[in-house]
């Protein structure tokens, strides 16, 4: 039956596998779905067999999912490639969430508590060790399906990072939101990882700033997964993160403020207008949001129908969370308040409300029926409202994340020298501002050269076998004449030659002195899995106590490059401190976005950039200290 | 019936409420429950009405409960006092638990969800507005109670701090688990707390160190609160944070493994041997903890146990986490794991032992008559599994929470003058270390002052009248001689007398410059629940940018002070920072515990504390700067 076969699924020990795909390859085989186990998470020897999987993949064009997986469905036709246990209870009603997983059991899980929950699942992957399909390929392919709105994924680690940003950006241009859970971010999580899937786990602050760049709701939980995900099937996210909050509880109230401005939503008065008419209806009601009504509607319920009219109609709100507390769970209650909220879901169709109450399965999914996303705990309720909002801002967000190829610099050709001095010319001609210097190559030429700055001057050593330069007393600082400097410049070389006689000195550099500024140390690296990354942190104790880091991918332009200042704790630090002057934001984004597209551009040929200090000040951004590395 | 009638239970409008408590009052009645609402909630008025009920239960001894509240239960002799919905719909069933809410929904509430989960509530009380029976009296009263195991409370506002800690401690030492939601953290949330309940929320940041110290577990959500409860019902602390966690989905191992570390948990490695009969078992399992199983035990689940086994057995974990997935919810699967887990249970009876799975409620029952804790989430069980480790650590801590009395210093008598140098004498006198100092009344004093120190020499202007010096030029350091010095503090004073002529000069402080040290930001305030408070921070941008500042109520000992220490973010800047010497930190938490003693002492007639900069350096902390507040 040559090429009449479109699947077949491996379940066969591991030593058996690798004939019986090279059979299937020869045979025409479209796509090999592999469940066993045995390859690369058992170590180099497994990693080597499950190359010999790959390369037949390779040679005869036969697609493979695994191994080690748990293989793959689509409800919708009823297409069952597995072997998963969470389908024994309970059948998979097809709706419009996907879900991605490497890992197969997570898979399983998870599509069991969608079972649970009544959310119908129309695909599911996991990809086990991807020999070949990995996650990202297949989050590609789900980012293009108009058949899927919300995509979960589970990943211990990323294989083909441009791909995967390639598919998060399909995603968010689709209006798709994916929710991921990225394990692997502790020590010991790191290790499990490392031999439960024999991938190497990437740096997990770059993850964290690559899923926020690129619009990845990155979920702690699966139990969060799951709540953001039936959030999110609600279909509607809010135009601002401005939420009215109701109670009949002022506790409860409260507690729901304090965790929604805690996840960065806008509790916003009331307006006085409406203030007033409210407390026309109940004179004890708080009106100002949270919104107490007071235990007075239970006996009046037509004063809380009002009530929340007022609220959705004139409150100003894109979202509303309404605490009912256990009330539901009594029938003649239960109906009440449907047919208080059957009208109002009609007349405002657009702000998302959210009910959070203690009832039995059917009582909330006779609100759920009427398009009302019902949570029990108000905290949860309020999470997952704030990962709408972020969805909301994600899919409407006009800062460009791929760059124009126009606005990227030519590759550099790079010199055989590559010392500080060099090092910032090529940075400056890629549009970073070096702090003015000179170069002289002996005392004499130092002495000259400090005649031309303004007193005092700043001296530094330089060689391209010395990196801290402080520790060979290589730097000198406050030179008040041309004489102290030439005279220091000697001394300075006497003393450099005995402690570092090995190192080549290429000569030295000479520059005013950088009046009150401060420091910023940024620099790029290259990520195993998502290439050039920028990192960007304050100087001194900043980086080096408080590790007050923050990451973007590379290239990004001078918005994204706000974002990326404005992602670390000691931001307001920029803005001037004891009554200092403001540092010149624009001229750090634009220094952040060139290093970003420098470092994207010449990816292949460097390694790292340190520009540390970077000496920002109200009249602009300088480049004190630069070190490329090639490689 | 005078004298015949214990409680009365007071259901009218308010207008009418005060008529009647005097009327019962006199009749003798010993307590009454007030529901009415119509008090401190709306303001000043109500807040006059609410003083005559007190001044009416002061007066004739009758105890009341409320206003605005929803009254009290005890469950195990069938007195219910309440009118809360919470019991419609299913009975209190009595157990080891009780709950104290100001707010009589929120009572409510935690009672209908304590229901759902099959957790029984043996008292209940809610305090309303509180004109007399408060939440802490009720608390302290609970903590003496041997029906009692497992407290909740709700707070906006605490009134009585003394009591209040006087509760916490004897819940403590009876080895009583408190777990407290208190609301009102943010801006929002504090706006609608002041108009629900009339009374001042004091800072929230004392709220969470007192709560901290003395052994409270913070809930962030009703559904935390709940959970944890459930956790402490089994009434089994684990003796250590090592914990095991075993799953056969590797992606949840690492997950558990990423969330137990973030929580502070050991997830320590099983040993060696006990990995290598593990492996002899199971050849694809990764045994390090997380211990992976792999799916194989499904296939034998005698596998499954001896693994089990041998982690409780042999792995020194006091606690275990197990993840089963939707395994129990297959009839077959759930009599297999039955009929493990109830020999090890007894076999292993002190081990905390919590399995995470998605089942049918009555399958997670029977799991649970077993003496084990089941969560679905594996992240709530982590949180929960957090909770009993830190209630064993609070419940074993030897630091003495209540100081000796003979330990504390007498109360001081303040001076008239009360200026920078007499601050830093009265608190020498309290054990705080004063840099070496010399108070010279002129500028010819300020040069021979000068020379009996080694030289450069600092020089400060003492004025009661003048807060910042640096404002004023009112500071000069590194002066190099006498005869400088001398200058210098005749410019100083010119300068002052001309921008603050209505300044009071009382002289110079004449210093030798302190070395390379560490700036410390420490002192005292009064706040309104808890009185003295001490609060520690690091100087300059620590405190100023990062506001990272922790506290302490007064008056602790030096073992509580190295924990004040270690609750700062910046916490490793004292081990020495860039190579440098690390800070004695005997010094610095000797200063902070007598600083508490000395606040303590003296916290009727001081309102206020600075030590600011504490300069703190291997060879000491000495208080450079100090300033006392009276009042």
């Amino acid at each position: 039956m040559p090429g009449s076969v479109d699947l077949v699924m491996i379940v066969l020990p591991a030593s058996e596998v690798i004939d019986e795909l090279e059979k299937c390859a020869k045979l025409g085989v479209k796509v090999a779905v592999i469940l066993s186990s045995g390859f690369a998470e058992l170590g180099e020897e497994g990693a080597v067999q499950q190359s010999r999987l790959s390369e037949i993949g390779r040679a005869y064009g036969i697609r493979i999912l695994g191994p080690n997986c748990l293989g793959v469905f689509n409800s919708s036709i009823g297409f069952f490639a597995t072997f998963t246990a969470a389908f024994h209870h309970q059948s998979a009603v097809p709706g419009p969430l996907a879900i991605v997983s490497q890992s197969g059991a997570c898979g399983g899980h998870l599509a069991y508590l969608c079972g649970q929950r009544g959310i119908g699942i129309h695909y599911w992957v996991t990809t086990g060790n991807e020999a070949d399909i990995d996650v990202s390929e297949s989050l590609l392919w789900l980012a293009q399906s108009p058949k899927v709105k919300v995509i979960l994924v589970y990943a211990e680690a990323i294989r083909n990072g441009d791909l995967f940003v390639e598919a998060l950006e399909t995603a968010r241009r689709n209006g798709k939101s994916v929710i991921m859970l990225k394990v692997g971010r502790s020590v010991a999580g790191a290790r499990a990882a490392a031999s439960h899937t024999g991938a190497l786990a990437g740096e997990d602050a770059v993850y964290d700033a690559v899923l926020r760049q690129f619009g990845v709701w990155r979920a702690e939980s699966v139990e969060e997964m799951l709540d953001v995900a039936y959030a999110c099937l609600g279909n509607r996210f809010p135009a601002s993160r401005r939420i009215g909050l109701v109670s009949a509880s002022g506790g409860i109230g409260v507690q729901m403020a304090d965790k929604a401005e805690r996840l960065g939503m806008d509790v916003a008065v009331m307006p006085e207008a409406v203030q007033k008419k409210m407390k026309a209806l109940i004179p004890f009601i708080a009106p100002a949001n949270p919104v107490d009504v007071t235990a007075q509607v239970i006996n009046d319920m037509s004063l809380f129908q009002q009530c929340l009219d007022l609220t959705l109609d004139r409150g100003n709100y894109d979202s509303v969370i309404v605490f009912l507390s256990s009330g539901p769970a009594s029938a003649a209650m239960r109906d009440q308040l449907l047919s208080i909220f059957k009208p109002l879901r009609i007349r405002y169709p657009e702000q998302v409300i959210v009910l959070s109450m203690a009832a039995p399965r059917d009582t909330v999914e006779a609100f759920e029926k009427l398009g009302l996303i019902v949570f029990e705990d108000t905290d949860r309720a309020l999470n997952a409202m704030a990962a709408l909002a972020y969805f909301a801002e994600s899919f409407g967000d006009t800062v460009s994340k791929e760059i124009d190829n126009a606005s990227l610099p030519e590759k550099c050709e790079f010199p055989s020298v590559l010392n500080e001095h060099v090092a910032k010319s090529i940075l400056a001609n890629a549009g970073i501002h070096p702090w003015p210097e000179v170069l002289a190559l002996d005392s004499d030429e130092v002495g000259r050269a400090a005649e031309h700055f303004a007193r005092p001057v700043a001296l530094k050593i330089v060689s391209p076998d010395i990196q801290h330069k402080t520790e060979v007393q290589g730097v000198a600082l406050g030179l008040t004449s041309p004489a102290d400097a030439a005279a220091r410049a000697s001394e300075m070389l006497n003393h450099v030659r005995k402690v570092r006689p090995d190192a080549k000195i290429e000569g030295f550099l000479v520059s005013p002195m950088r009046g009150d500024a401060l420091e910023i140390s940024c620099g790029s690296f290259r990520d195993p899995v998502f290439g050039p990354v920028v990192m960007f942190g304050l100087g001194g104790i900043f980086v080096e106590v408080l590790k007050d880091v923050a990451f973007r991918r590379a290239p990004f332009d001078e918005a994204e490059a706000h974002r990326l200042i404005d992602s670390i704790r000691g931001r307001s630090m920029l803005d001037g401190v004891r009554g200092g002057a403001a540092v010149n934001l624009q001229s750090v984004a634009r220094t952040l976005a060139a290093l970003s597209k420098f470092a994207y551009v010449n990816r292949e040929q460097v390694s790292e950039i340190d520009i540390n200090p970077l000496s920002a000040a109200s009249d602009g951004a300088y480049a004190l200290d630069a070190l490329i590395v090639r490689g």
